[in-house]
């Protein structure tokens, strides 16, 4: 039985107690941005509930175009307020440089990515360097209340960013 | 208090109970794909616990390059194996098209976002183009077991696409 299969057998038993359809906005007109890291579960470590928020996920948590993309229909169609940051300890993306990863894809496929890895040294910093692409991002309306966290993956705590 | 602040308090009940640090590789080696829909509960929904996949989300759950690039690092740094697209019903994204909310941003805004929004008509047939777009990637290694599902509001079952 695949990985795969088992998370297929698992939602079985989650629809035996589910209740729906709920409303497609979000109803605490919030937006979490959030590494995509395993350890970190969005739902669990802020008490979400569903129906609740928009949960965006990438590799570092970083605000690339694409969640541009996402924030911007979030905000702009479906009605969320308030953005919310998450990058955490022990990140994957502190373990590698965009310049030695490109290489070694390069070298591996012959072809090297036009995009950026988006590898990071400090998280803090890099949750600074997400709250200023919101802020420089023409698309984005809503902007007064952008807060950013990393999440420590020894405490489960999120501490603010300042 | 904002819904921000009572995400901060619920955190604070989460790390008394908490449990860490896991290792930083995916146990299950899997990397999910999905919407950032609020409904979709992905720890719920499939089970998952803390440790154990990859949550990568957007608008949509669409293959985007910044997909690719999430997707790129958790195959080759650290060790996934298959990947989960998850798309779903009465989804945001079949609201609108590109055309039309590209022209409401550059009104309001008076510029014209250089990124598509990726809107479209049918959950399904969006799944089946977001498995092309990983299989057509160079990036991404590992492809025998790329599996995609329509998440159902009403219900909570994934069905697969087929």
């Amino acid at each position: 039985m695949s990985a795969t299969d088992e998370l297929v057998a698992n939602n079985a038993r989650y629809s035996e107690g589910f209740e729906g359809p709920l409303p497609l906005p979000p109803a605490k007109k919030v937006a979490v941005v959030a590494c995509m890291d395993a350890r970190l579960n969005v739902y669990g470590a802020l008490g979400l509930q569903e129906g609740e928020a928009h949960v965006i996920r990438n590799a570092g948590g970083v605000v690339s175009e694409d969640v541009i993309r996402s924030l911007t229909i979030s905000q702009r169609l479906l009605g969320t307020e308030e953005i919310v940051l998450i990058h955490h300890t022990d990140c994957g993306m502190l373990t590698f440089t965009d310049d030695e990863f490109k290489l070694s894809i390069q070298q591996d496929t012959g072809v090297k990515p036009t995009w950026a890895a988006e590898a990071f040294a400090d998280p803090q910093e890099d949750v600074r360097q997400s709250i200023a692409r919101i802020r420089n991002s023409p698309f984005v309306p809503k902007k007064d209340s952008v807060r950013g966290f990393v999440f420590d993956v020894a405490t489960g705590r999120i501490d603010e960013v300042v």
